[in-house]
């Protein structure tokens, strides 16, 4: 699998009806990385059976109770399951003095270290890059302040096409057809021509995660063509004046964002819990935009190649 | 109803299965209580129908995580569903750090006030009373300090006997027969004998709750003959060096307590993730205190009189 999305929260601030606040686990080439951790976070993960101790990266959009309160329960879960390997978390400035304080009168100190990344949500940055990928902050529009991420996949190699593959190939000509270079022999005569022996690689996936916020045109730019955006809509578009005032969004706005920027999907979520029904927020996205699902719990996104 | 404590989490620190971290709900006679306040406490108010804006009371053991990391959640949709009256909450110190640091980094002002009630968790003190009950800490025996909690009813008044009801009765004659004395009139005379016109209350109920402790005989004095307790068993019996060793406590050292204190029934829980099927812990309880039940999501107590 290269790409897995699962949803592990859907609600806004109130949970109701069984709906968890926002979390989500992102799966991208074996990256195995967290994006907010909602309270229950680690119930959910255990729900869709996703193992804890394989998270190595968790990103924290912003310091609102419903986006990061499961966080603590989780680091002393894998300290109990005595992870060793360090964890890095992404997050504003404020989250390492309530984890600390925490730990502090606990009277816990973690077997593990916590590489604290802190950033500032108000600049587009790139804040983490490791060989298959880049994550950048995206800067929102909300009563608190409040960073999108964007993951983005690095050019990924050529592939090897296998009906050409010929006995006597090396391994060192296998990894130079797929860096995107041709072969030749000690006397620089033409063995391998790449374009013979090699396919193009899949397209370099992009998600866009952007959390609380309202109408925000200035990162159109910014996701434009992501195969798939995950943008909040708390509210529906009866309540337009409530999102404005609170400074988050109508899944109507959502899917004009999603237009706009014409990505390939979207999903909407943090649904406020003056809605049970779900279905007429989802209808009012469509409208606008047709390829929109709800994040529901559970919910996943995959890309096999 | 009179009585009425619901289990809203049965697993020890490290949450599996679908159990949730400590938390009880406890109702006597209209007082709302909450114990613990673990990890998705609000998520299981709801599952329960328990309305979150009636809790008055909140009493944290110790500040183990797991006791305690719902709390800021709960809190905060307190908030969101207006609450404006005084919220009680009992607790070492340090809790109220927490909170103010959380609170300060979403740049939240809770619209009620919480009255904070710091004791001291080495000492059996009374840290609450009104009209039907008082409320005692239970010092504990574990890694960190921890309390328990004692709720015992006051004496309840006499029942008036409905058989005996006359209309030339006054009101203030009824009261006066409830309170337990002979009513007489402005002669002197007898006009109700209080024997024979009340019956004998419902006897007081007491319950206590005994949170993360290893085997703790000091107890047994203080929680003699109540009605009803939790004791926590981490492990089995099996698994005794490991209680020991993190100051927990076997389901057969539970049940040992209940019996030499003469309680009438034991609910255990904080079950370790090492045991998907509790079955087997039960009987281990029985073996010793026949009248023991998992304390599991769900369970309820009910004393209606």
């Amino acid at each position: 699998m290269s790409v897995k999305l699962t949803i592990l929260g859907s609600s806004g601030a109130l949970p109701a009806y069984g709906r968890f606040p926002t979390s989500q686990y992102l799966n991208i080439q074996n990256r195995h990385m967290l994006i907010d951790s909602g309270e229950g976070v680690q119930m959910q993960l255990n729900r869709y059976q996703i193992p804890i101790h394989k998270i190595d990266h968790i990103f924290i959009s912003h310091l609102h109770g419903d986006h990061y309160l499961g966080l603590m329960g989780l680091l002393f879960s894998m300290h109990l399951q005595r992870r060793t390997t360090d964890l890095h978390l992404y997050s504003q400035k404020g989250l390492d003095d309530i984890i600390l304080l925490q730990l502090k009168y606990s009277k816990s100190i973690l077997n593990f270290n916590i590489v604290y990344h802190a950033y500032d949500p108000t600049e587009k940055k790139l804040i983490h890059e490791d060989d298959v990928l880049t994550v950048h902050t995206i800067p929102l529009n909300h009563k608190l302040e409040c960073a999108g991420f964007l993951f983005r996949e690095k050019t990924k190699p050529r592939k090897i096409n296998k009906e050409k593959l010929s006995n006597g190939m090396l391994l060192q000509h296998i990894a130079l057809l797929k860096s995107g270079g041709d072969v030749y022999d000690e006397n620089n005569n033409l063995l391998y021509r790449n374009s013979e022996y090699t396919l193009p690689p899949r397209t370099s996936f992009a998600y866009a995660f952007c959390s609380d916020t309202a109408w925000n045109e200035k990162m159109v730019d910014q996701i434009r063509e992501v195969d798939l955006l995950y943008h909040e809509a708390t509210f529906m578009e009866e309540e337009k004046d409530k999102a404005m005032e609170t400074k988050h969004s109508t899944a109507a706005q959502a899917a004009a964002m999603a237009k706009q920027s014409g990505v390939g999907k979207l999903l909407i979520g943090h649904f406020s819990a003056r809605y049970r029904d779900l279905e007429p927020m989802l209808q009012e996205a469509r409208e606008v935009f047709s390829n929109t699902d709800l994040a529901l719990e559970g919910t996943t996104f995959e890309l096999n190649a």
